[in-house]
């Protein structure tokens, strides 16, 4: 059942012929994963690299971790790497604003690890074990603490640039659990899963379970369908922006420049997502605001009217102003 | 503060120089916005009319809720008019698939009864009281009982058809409630919001408070702008479907006929608008699920291959079926 799910999966999503970096942690999901993959491996033409990430938050349990799924590695003939990070260390940032919490630092350091071992093997693919639990999770936490639309979409069954798969996605944690359970595999629990300091272990262990016994039995799956159909709705919209920057900005090695005109006849949806496409490349995704989207937009409207003294300070030192035939947006 | 607010809607929404109707309940929130609109009506040119919709549902309290609304409406000159509905006659439908819940027959009747009421008093406007909890407590329970991405669009602060207002949808609840103490608004308590057999009460009154206290106190604030951002993304992109089904779809008397070709290049999330669409046109919104959108679209997407012999049965005795150069959708 649930290999044929993810051989599907693999065809779906075109994977087939090449090397794959399979991330696993020892966890019952990263374990099933890794089972799935090295049952389908041989059809598809698959080689498999086992990539360990270890936290060393954990003390003695890490080793047995690492040995553990070193072991499973060794027993299905795969290569085993490992990289150790100290999350720790990506938060010594002065700017508690800029600071990322613990978990945001081991995620950075746990892809960028990843990324290194794939790089390393020559791996097209680096898979994880993300799964629809997970998923809902992810929907829930943004929504709760604030998204827009986009935010949504969830994550993705395969990254824009076809490098990251989460095969497992649309696969509920029961039916990973009955897998496990039936084919006898081994895994180590990770306590820190149980740990409700983290917030996203209180919305799973003490949240979800409440709320699908008041609302909706079926909450994952409906989750699930909502992120794909925001996913499909992402794909689509952000082709409309693509064009949209195409026509209006010149993104150029010294700055940004915004056509004089037009913004007044484009949907206030379109408008702010070029404008926070442009504010994302030049890097000041994250300084802004609302307010400052807000700010720039209506400054973009006055077009000519603008004036060339009138400018508008961001982030991080950078102005936007009229500039020529255009407006300007640089550092 | 509120009635500025108000009066700054009613800027936004292009609402002076007519009569307009306020629905009054006889609860904190209506009562509150029939002071509001009261204090403004001479600076805007409204005239105003109070609409009491009687459930009957409550006894003794519902004539005592009319009696309260009527002494307001005198007190402050306003007309007053009154509907009594019975939202158990709604229910006798014989299907259960079909026949909608008391909450649902009771605001369909309510709704109704309003329009009725504003179109026997030449009202151009009618204004309810629903404010931002309303809302938050609209997108949390379509998101848990399953929407689409339209669906968190929310409630509107004015009909498509410009009829109907919402103009306290970003008034968070406490607001309101301390606009009725300090004005010493007097209104009268219902006790079926309390009635936890209703889902949307528990919603209320036993996980919202929770959820703000562990994820986001600006929970409804949050939940509000993302309606906001959804209602946005919304406009544009039903203008977009209208464009796409003025290209593709001709929807006459006798049914609907698709064209031949060309489902294969638009994006799925265009395509699938387009098809509910026009289910929704013929009156088969409510009827058709994910899986009928799904084989509707793959058959179009068959094209002239589809072929003429072939048809696809759908709800209500509908049929598609290839015919000359197009698709029709008939019954």
């Amino acid at each position: 059942m649930l290999d044929a799910h993810l051989r599907d999966e693999f065809d779906r999503l075109g994977i087939r012929q090449g090397r794959i970096l399979v991330a696993v942690s020892g966890g019952r999901d990263s374990m099933v994963l890794l089972d799935l993959v090295a049952r389908c491996r041989r059809d598809l033409g698959l080689s498999l690299v086992v990539g360990h990430v270890d936290h060393g938050l954990r003390g003695v349990a890490s080793a047995a971790d690492r040995a553990h799924v070193r072991e499973a590695a060794e027993r299905m003939g795969a290569a085993f790497r490992v990289r150790s990070i100290a999350p720790e260390i990506g938060r010594s940032v002065p700017s508690s604003r800029d600071r990322p919490t613990l978990e945001e630092a081991a995620r950075t350091l746990r892809r960028a690890a990843l990324r290194d071992m794939a790089g390393n093997d020559d791996c097209r693919w680096i898979a994880t074990a993300h799964h629809a639990g997970d998923q809902a999770e992810t929907l829930l936490m943004r929504l709760l603490r604030g998204t827009g639309p986009d935010g949504l979409a969830g994550m993705a069954p395969r990254s824009a640039d076809g490098r990251w798969l989460k095969p497992l996605l649309r696969v509920l944690p029961e039916r990973i659990s009955a897998w496990a359970e039936e084919e006898g595999i081994a895994w180590r629990e990770d306590e820190s899963n149980q740990d409700r300091r983290f917030t996203r272990n209180r919305l799973r262990l003490d949240w979800i379970p409440g709320l699908e016994a008041t609302f909706n039995p079926q909450l994952l799956r409906t989750l699930g369908d909502l992120a794909e159909a925001g996913r499909q709705d992402l794909e689509w919209i952000e082709g409309l922006v693509d064009e949209a920057v195409g026509e209006r900005v010149e993104l150029g090695t010294s700055g940004v420049r915004f056509a004089i005109g037009g913004w007044d006849e484009i949907p206030e949806a379109l408008a702010r997502r070029v404008v926070r496409r442009v504010l994302i490349e030049v890097g000041l995704g994250r300084h802004v605001s609302r307010t400052h989207l807000e700010r720039i937009l209506a400054f973009l409207r006055r077009g000519r009217a603008a004036g060339r003294d009138k400018r508008l300070e961001l982030p991080r030192g950078f102005v936007l102003r009229r500039r020529g035939d255009g407006f300007e947006l640089s550092a």
